[in-house]
């Protein structure tokens, strides 16, 4: 092995280095903040837990992407979290097991044993806010507007929302009764936005039947007249499908309100993260990313997995990739203090009264007296018996 | 698998709850602010590298800490990482490259395979500083005073500091020239601290000879009158002996000077860390702890082996150890403010306004009027048209 190859990183993977490593710091602590003042506690889920733990009430993708572990203690599997909501619903569901509505946050970094994209990271760092115990859709509102939040922070600029509801797929498809083999064609169609193949799988479908509506479902896509495009074209549905259109316009009609600049759009074919949300489910997109920024949604399922069924809806984000699309100057902080090398007790006791406030360097003996570490713009100077800070 | 399986942790794994999660989220920023001041910057290092990279330049009881992972896009070796000092000297050696002194700190959880002791956490989140590019004294008192800075914040009011250094051990060892087997033997005989196997081992050596000495490490530990002893003991030692007993008394000195309040402690039969660390290394303890609250040393030869040699001393602790010995009490903040709820703009934006600085949980529409959630103190009350703030 040459030296060389000791210093390469995994794909996916990367160092976080100064000054970047800050600005991190500088969002990561805005934004617990932020979700502090709007009473959501923090909350510290364990970096690996038992996999059975970890998968409980997630999908086939969050197995995947989980990295597997044996436990030398017990020889039971573990994984490393790739996905701190279902740890967040365990807490709720067990841990804290409080009565009436709950809401937590956390920051911190998740794996993915295989990156969701070709250049995506598999370290992560995920912050997000989840609230349980409420079915209301003003909870709903409430993780969109954290969210929108979380982007502003960042400083994103432009935001594209995107608003849609896993209830309407599951409620048609049971409605189809399609069989377990032909329900997974149309939902990979779907998924892949597939028109010619929807169409090849339900084209025979008689107008007005179930089948023929999820057809329409990849058709219905787009800005403010979708959902009456919807109501329309799904007019004999199922009442959960026509509250589910309800509920996608009164969402779209808050955030207009609320957040005037955000771009809204539906999209009747969105089935991600399908594996454990079961309703309303938003991302936020900004141009030239192809993969939301920050994604959510509600999922009453997983607590009941977990023993206590409670109502939940969250929404949750990459710390690092909201760095890179904003815009915002962090760190932009005062420079430090040159001090000179020694044990002088009057220029020990002038360096602890600095660093109450601002940065010192002290020189070790063994530097080059001439070198200015990086960041230094002021030094310590001895005049008439005192210590005092001049420009460097 | 029962319900209750699936809310199991494993040994050694635990959530952080609200309030603690607070608590440490307080004295982590509270220690990084501080790290800053003295002039480190902030890294993030990844979770996870290739192993040859996690390992290089660390011994063997990094190896068995450390969870191994099959890189799913290469088949390669990963590691999760057991320990983030070794990452700090390759961020230096190789990320940053920068010419003199570099001064870099982190704070991140890392994992143990196997915990430190039995009833060790096997999550820690480590914090710490590392200092390169000085062979100084200077360098490892900063790092030392640094160490029980650390332990200042967090509350720690008793403290007892270990120094020792690995160097004394290394020389002796060498001239002695043991051959392998014995050397091993020996090594374990000190670092279990056993006189009667040491005496078997070594008991037939010359008065004066290098194995005589070796034999005395395990006796020379103790207060005060420890280096004195030693250089009556060690006498006819080789120089690199010598030179390490007068900087064990020189840093004692410094110590008791900047920190009257440590007790300190010599030991020359300790060789902690000797895997890795070259030189003077250090531990703090409080009464009723078995384990060092934080732990540091000289490192000079790990860099080496990333193709860059560069001298090396810093300190780390694991922050969830850290709130547990101090009494620092964190986050008595101010109280919560209850809003009813509603979408009324005015409501909406007094509720605004007010979260610039105080914590505000708004009511769902599906909650029972009368719960109060934890933490809240006042209320949000319409009086004459103005939404005003009233004792709860």
């Amino acid at each position: 092995m040459s030296t060389s190859d000791r210093w390469l990183l995994p794909d996916g993977v990367a160092d976080v280095l100064p000054p970047r490593a800050q600005k991190v710091e500088a969002l990561r602590r805005e934004l617990m903040d932020t979700y502090r003042r709007w009473g959501y506690e923090l909350i510290i889920p364990p970096m690996i837990e038992y996999l059975q733990s970890l998968l409980t009430g997630t999908g086939n993708d969050l197995d995947l992407q989980t990295f597997k572990l044996t436990d030398q203690l017990t020889g039971r599997m573990m994984g490393v979290r790739a996905d701190m909501t279902p740890q967040a619903a365990r807490m709720d569901a067990h841990s804290l097991r409080r009565p009436g509505v709950t809401r937590l946050c956390y920051a911190g970094h998740v794996l993915h044993a295989r990156p969701s994209s070709m250049l995506a990271s598999r370290t992560p760092l995920q912050v997000g806010c989840e609230l349980f115990g409420s079915r209301s859709s003003a909870a709903d509102q409430e993780i969109i507007d954290l969210m929108l939040e979380t982007l502003t922070a960042a400083g994103v600029e432009t935001v594209h929302l995107d608003i849609a509801h896993v209830g309407i797929f599951q409620c048609l498809a049971e409605e189809a009764a399609l069989g377990s083999d032909l329900e997974q064609r149309v939902f990979d169609a779907l998924r892949r936005r597939s028109i010619p193949e929807l169409d090849e799988l339900l084209g025979t479908a008689e107008a007005g039947s179930a089948r023929a509506m999820l057809r329409e479902l990849g058709r219905l896509s787009g800005g403010e007249g979708v959902p009456d495009a919807a109501r329309q074209r799904l007019a004999g549905a199922p009442a959960p499908v026509l509250e589910a259109i309800d509920q996608l316009e009164q969402t779209a009609a808050r955030v207009r309100e609320r957040h005037p600049g955000v771009a809204i759009g539906f999209d009747f074919s969105e089935l991600r993260g399908y594996n454990y949300h079961t309703g309303l489910v938003f991302a936020a997109y900004t141009p030239g990313q192809e993969e939301a920024l920050a994604q959510g949604g509600r999922y009453d399922a997983v607590g009941e997995d977990f023993g206590r069924a409670r109502p939940a809806t969250g929404f949750s984000a990459d710390l690092n990739r909201l760095l890179e699309a904003g815009w915002r100057a962090f760190g932009a902080s005062g420079g430090a203090i040159l001090a000179p090398a020694g044990t002088d007790a009057a220029l020990r006791r002038r360096i602890s009264e600095l660093r109450r406030t601002d940065t010192v360097i002290q020189q070790l003996d063994d530097e080059a007296g001439d070198r200015v570490p990086p960041g230094c713009d002021r030094q310590l100077v001895l005049r008439d018996g005192d210590w005092q800070v001049e420009p460097l």
